[in-house]
């Protein structure tokens, strides 16, 4: 398969190409660097990407900004960063693909857990990954010739615990390597419009 | 208690108002009737709002906007839609509400079970209530001075199948009163952070 995988220089995504390379052949995007570029929070970024990489059987995304801090706080442009970025980014990877993807291709994004187990500065992760897996829930029953779609939603990755540890006190936290099983069952499996629930389970 | 109901001459607006007016001081807010008006998509307009309510009790939001229609027809402009009137719309009356609210008070939402429970058109409804309801989780473990905050997602109601039945083929229909029940619970209740699901529940 021609896997696409955005963020692959991140925690998570140098997890995702280790798993993936070894059986497929995965063209590595990032914000600056790797085989292509793109900004995920910009639509026309997004269809220069896909006119660059052509035909390809799945699309990973592993990165989205959102903005951290205090609920007070918050602007409506600290809002807007989640919106743009980690979420519509990704949803507009997805619009966007469509007519690039080939017939039973897969599209993977990304959440986290912080929608169903929140934290005190995570107010706008919360809003924007419960927004990515209502999508997909919704996108999966609709997609045509065959594609799937599925969003990995990992808990803290050990390898993040030294920058982000101390947003996730008390919260179990993987290996990247285990967060990227979800998106090798998702990519490489025939599962649709599912959440892989990484490192940690909803309880309510 | 003094409570604000925005979108109150709504089918689900009227059953609450009828449900919490007989034991409160209702305040009845549309777009454009009622006591005051609002549009909840314009920040500005929400501002106003509570400039001519002054201090209340308790905010409930039974009305917002999104687009229905088949997934691959989706462009930008419909998903923004819901962004701005039913996502953020409700996301803006609770953090401009925040100075104008009093102690102890709440703000109720309304989703819908379209994220869990999609359908062919709702992919824009899904996302959106998604988001709303990963927002919930996050605002109410942050609100300050025992403010709280819940969401209800109703099925559909019954009221509402002579217009909306042909997209929910299937779906048990509630009346809106039993809808208007999920309200009553949050506003004169005690707990916080909760999805209240009326007629229907998650089974994944």
């Amino acid at each position: 398969m021609k896997i696409i995988l955005v963020g692959a220089s991140g925690t998570i995504g140098k997890a995702v190409d280790t798993e993936l390379s070894a059986r497929h052949e995965v063209v590595h995007v990032n914000r600056t660097n790797g085989d292509f570029q793109v900004d995920i929070a910009d639509p026309t970024s997004i269809e220069r990407l896909y006119e660059q990489t052509g035909a390809f059987d799945a699309l990973v995304c592993t990165t989205g900004k959102v903005h951290f801090g205090p609920f007070e706080q918050f602007t409506s442009e600290h809002f807007e960063l989640g919106l743009r970025n980690k979420l519509m980014g990704q949803v507009n990877l997805v619009t966007l693909g469509l007519k690039h993807i080939r017939d039973g291709g897969s599209f993977t994004l990304t959440s986290g857990l912080l929608n169903d187990d929140p934290i005190r500065e995570g107010v706008s992760a919360a809003l924007v990954n419960g927004g990515l897996e209502g999508f997909v829930h919704g996108a999966a029953i609709t997609l045509p010739r065959g594609l799937r779609i599925n969003v990995v939603s990992p808990t803290v990755v050990e390898e993040s615990l030294p920058a982000y540890g101390s947003y996730f006190r008390g919260t179990k936290a993987v290996p990247a390597s285990e967060a990227a099983l979800g998106y090798a069952k998702s990519v490489e499996g025939a599962q649709t419009g599912r959440v892989y629930r990484i490192g940690w389970s909803r309880d309510h």
